[in-house]
């Protein structure tokens, strides 16, 4: 079976687990809002790496359908909030929770795909350790979101953002920012598969160490795919960081540091306009361009999925090992 | 002791265990913002209830402190997501988390109390157990916030809202909505506190029983006082009720019953007006009074505290058990 052929499977075993969960204790009417934002779709990656994790430590992927379950939910429980965050109208070509049923009701749905994490957790092989791993996940993920905010250089108006900005974001800030916000889940997402395996204690960290790595090489291939992908094949606008005021991209981060004074100048000086036009935005994008930061990002993105791959070393030889390590290398390709 | 001392020494117990499970893993940054919820006070109602709940059960208040403290954790989340959505700026004459630090970051503030109750419930002497308790309590809350929005007349925009509006709500909408506003976490602190006291089953439901009309006996008392309150002894605006355009309060409800056709006409088109001044308000609270509809809501209240206090009689004598008694009949006395 080939990669695309698996992730398709594992989705179609989980997407049923997915709708069981959010349902239980949900009225009739309030079902409706609560499915919306799993049934937008997504590629269910997390899902996924629970079940290959599981498979590469020599689980049964049926032992890992209700932690990858609760993965995905967390996934989406956290897209709830950042489209509530962000005034986020359309997701995936669909309208957003938010738009859809407005911020109360959206608010009242995340809260919801909270509780049916923890349901889908109670019904794990080891569901104490499960939710002390999704908690530290949680509260890094929210770490993360809080870090990118405070990286952003206009467009929120609370007094207390706008004190607490950052001026300059150096790749160490950035680094940790990903890791928070884009690493927990990966981590805990193969942590947790190598726990309903019943995996020893060095192949769980190995599991860790290869989601947190994969994580950061999937954010920075995002980072780029936001910058310079192409528009209609990503599905999402381009330069759309650019036009949210983010110093939280490794692209923006490199160009600042190799672009002339000038240059430099010009970019934060669009970054903290209040707001940004989709023709300034391509300037910015044009300038980054010119400045050969793509394959910089893109090569720093690589020694990630490097180590990545060298942490499941410690893993016998496998199906699902062969899928995680041609993961790790698509994470960073598909930007190129 | 009295009841009163009792419940500054279970608050004094309980404070800085609030403290700490959402202090770890908040960055010192974050910290503040996190802590600034429960530093607004409270009468620290809920996890008193656990604590006596588990004494009167023949447990030790050591052993109900971490689920003492979870209870209380999830009443502060509910409150901050409650600012959210009613754009609250004040409360106990404090700043709101969200009037404080913004919307966004009252949003992660919130999320990271959900994990601060997980901490707390894997520290108990029965996790799993509360764990799913707990999920059960705050999906009820969830969808008792929900009816309570659907029961409002007017003031929201989102169209989702508007369209599915009650436009009439019965007694028993009422008592569903605030079955599940209020006593799902009265009815889940009790319980609770009989689970760690590690109490046969037919005590945990006596206790559960207990809460969940003790919950409707505090919710009617706060209707009361919201519309015939002092404003300076409860500390709260009067008629606030109104002014958010609620049918959900039993004052109203019944003053809708009770009123000539011309009164219902006048209430329910203040309540559906864009905007209520508080001289309008006023208008309407001397209807209501005029209605004698006080007495017949504290009527109604005091059959669900005998009802709680019934439920008691499972129960061996102490003096906690004597305390959860005085407690039920104090939940709707300080309304008088």
């Amino acid at each position: 079976m080939g990669l695309t052929e698996k992730l398709r499977e594992i989705g179609s075993l989980v997407e049923p687990l997915l709708e069981r969960y959010l349902s239980k204790d949900a009225s009739d009417e309030f079902r409706e809002v609560v499915l919306h934002q799993v049934r937008t779709g997504g590629k269910r990656l997390r899902p996924a790496l629970t079940v290959l994790s599981c498979e590469a430590c020599g689980g049964k992927a049926e032992d890992a359908l209700p932690a990858a379950a609760a993965i995905e939910l967390v996934h989406n429980y956290s897209l709830i909030f950042d489209d509530i965050i962000d005034r986020g109208e359309v997701r995936r070509g669909l309208p957003t929770t938010y738009k859809a049923f407005g911020e109360a009701m959206a608010i009242l749905a995340a809260v919801h795909y909270r509780e049916a994490v923890s349901e889908a957790l109670n019904e794990t092989n080891d569901p104490l350790r499960l939710h002390k791993l999704f908690s530290k996940a949680i509260k890094k993920l929210v770490e993360g979101e809080r870090l990118d905010i405070l990286f952003e250089r206009a467009g929120r108006e609370d007094e207390y953002i706008v004190r607490r900005r950052y001026s300059e974001v150096t790749l160490e800030d950035y680094l940790k920012m990903i890791e928070c916000k884009t690493s927990s889940l990966m981590e805990a997402a193969c942590a947790a598969g190598a726990i309903v395996a019943k995996a020893p204690e060095h192949m769980v960290r190995a599991l860790a160490k290869y989601g947190r790595n994969l994580g950061i090489a999937f954010q920075i291939a995002d980072d780029i795919l936001d910058i310079f992908g192409e528009e209609d094949k990503f599905g999402k606008k381009i330069g759309k960081d650019i036009i949210e005021h983010k110093l939280g991209n490794i692209v923006i981060l490199l160009g600042l540091r190799r672009g002339s004074v000038e240059e430099r100048e010009r970019l934060l000086g669009l970054l903290s306009k209040d707001r940004v036009s989709e023709h300034e935005a391509r300037g910015a994008i044009e300038i980054l361009s010119s400045l050969g930061v793509r394959d910089e990002a893109y090569e720093y993105g690589s020694s990630f999925v490097s180590r990545a791959k060298e942490a499941l070393g410690v893993l016998p030889p496998s199906e699902a090992k062969e899928m995680l390590i041609e993961l790790a290398e698509f994470s960073l390709k598909r930007c190129y």
